[in-house]
């Protein structure tokens, strides 16, 4: 079913006469484009408008006509809600859908004075429908983590005694940006040492020593869809108990993903892997929940913890992450990202994932 | 006047219990740091508590219990919701301030709903308290723009024939991150020839061409503050048309600079630099405002609109920033950062701008 059709489909489900998108992140997925700005108004008939100024007119008619879009360019002359208060005349709009999860308490105030109408709450039908990605989606999360991949990849070799995380992070960032990513998925998190033991460490000056866990914790963006993955290896040398916390992470993630199917509860993910966590002796050590959706947005829902009980449905698209953060000492974490299908998941990460001394 | 006296002042004009902070803007404006995360009430009394979590309690009382903060960690035995119920409980909190700029109509409907006590929104006040920046705030935004300056000069000279506007892009953010930025102050905006027309322009596989002009529009970002600047130059050689556009363009903002005065409305800010553009016989292809305030955020308010009749008071940190843009040919724009005070405006960027070829 395309995009339009879906979301008109709620509009008809709830009697509302249309829906109003706004939001950055809605509109890229309703227009399959980063490139517009403006607003959308989708309709019960299954019509969609694209209202846009003077700058993106020439790029709008050409990648949404042909999707069944009309496109209406708005000029200065007229004040934005001045102007949508026309078309939801023109259109006998008295009931509209507007997204409660991006607009601010004070902006739908505005909104709801200036447009004079009744308003009805979209956000969570819309990120339900954004949950289960189409295979066109899960193409661009794998662009985006090839992209992240081919950046540790070449970044790894040239770690060196001294180099700091925050220097490390700055060249990560910057090989994703050569392979075409649009920004970092989110703060790379790249740590050395004790600093790994920080589950949202920020790159710093710490410089690397022989002996630390590198932990490099990041993503890239292409066509709007995020990708995330974390990768922990040690450099010149490690102990045996770094060995042994890696292993049990591993385990941890592998038994996750071994368990995850269609239907399963969000929780049991989670609980899956803390349970092989928890039975190594290290269950104070794992501190968040073992995952979260990623696609248009670094967090989506649902998510793994294990307060979670929804079910995993296909299309899902779930990072798998399990961490043991020892304060003082140092922290693993290991993350893949896993696709709900209606057998076993799909791994999209392909980075080596054994203990590894560089 | 230290923060947390400012914002307690606004609870008691107010009539209101306490204010409750949220947003990691207004967070890291109240805390003076980046490195918490959690949330801060502000009594009527000059009192100030900040609920954190225990990933956060060593560095929350080092660096707040001397600014006259109470620390409190929460453990996840108990809901962020139930435990700020029973902190506003034990003061006595009936009527709470709230971040309706930040909040979201979704989540403040939980919070109200779990909460149950009555609201009063808070966002107008403290977006014009965080207006006029104090030495300390431009100090920040002063090093951010050291760095954006350092990296464009190191850039620059690394600027070849082929070289792609994506290419330069990720090595101005690198150099910015190697020179201490913590991120991009917002995505880069790098432009070769008649791209530079498009004054939201994304980099892409566009290659630099001799005769083109390099439009770069950037800022770096130290200890949570902005900086913003916009310079264009010709690469190679320029024609009389690219030098007569730049002439203008410069001269148009020398005399917003020259005219920008405490207690002028905003909009003769931008008056003033339009008037130049247009006698020059160039008016149609000024197309945005000359300026926006800088700060925490990138875009704050007031800004240097037509529209805006907002007085300028000592503090505001305001770009001055006109363009003329000539579709399919090519767009010069000069960004500085202005500091109000009470004689001619403090600029805080030091970058030459005369008419260059490189």
């Amino acid at each position: 079913m395309n995009r339009i059709a879906a979301l008109s489909a709620i509009v008809r489900e709830e009697g509302a006469d249309a829906m109003l998108l706004t939001g950055e992140v809605n509109l890229i997925y309703v227009t399959k484009t980063t490139a517009l700005e403006g607003q959308c108004l989708i309709f019960p008939d299954g019509s969609a408008v694209f209202v846009t100024d003077g700058r993106y007119t020439e790029t709008a008619e050409q990648q949404l006509i042909p999707q069944g879009f009309s496109v209406i360019t708005r000029t200065n002359a007229t004040a934005l809600y001045e102007f949508l208060q026309q078309l939801l005349r023109e259109h006998g709009v008295q009931k509209l859908m507007y997204e409660d999860d991006v607009l601010t308490v004070d902006e739908f105030a505005v909104m709801r004075e200036l447009l004079g109408i009744s308003f009805l709450p979209v956000g969570a039908k819309i990120r339900k429908l954004r949950a289960n990605k189409s295979e066109e989606e899960i193409a661009c999360i794998i662009r985006a983590q090839r992209i992240a991949e081919a950046a540790l990849n070449r970044l790894l070799p040239e770690l060196h005694t001294g180099m700091t995380e925050r220097e490390a992070a700055a060249r990560l960032n910057y090989y994703m940006a050569l392979g075409g990513s649009e920004k970092p998925s989110f703060d790379t998190i790249l740590l050395f040492g004790e600093n790994t033991s920080k589950p949202h460490g920020v790159p710093g000056d710490r410089a690397l020593c022989e002996g630390d866990f590198v932990l490099a914790d990041f993503g890239a963006v292409y066509q709007g869809y995020h990708s995330d993955m974390t990768r922990t290896v040690a450099f010149g040398s490690a102990t045996d108990e770094m060995r042994n916390v890696y292993e049990t992470v591993l385990a941890a993630q592998a038994a996750a993903e071994a368990a995850t199917r269609e239907d399963m509860l969000c929780c049991d993910m989670h609980n899956a892997a803390a349970e092989v966590i928890a039975n190594a002796g290290y269950g104070q050590y794992f501190t968040h929940a073992l995952g979260h959706s990623v696609g248009l947005e670094i967090h989506e829902s649902p998510v793994a913890s294990p307060r979670c009980n929804v079910p995993l449905t296909r299309g899902i698209v779930m990072t798998d992450e399990p961490g043991i953060y020892m304060a003082g000492k140092f922290g693993v974490r290991i993350e893949d990202m896993l696709v709900i299908t209606d057998d076993a998941p799909r791994n999209l990460t392909q980075f080596p994932k054994q203990f590894t001394i560089i």
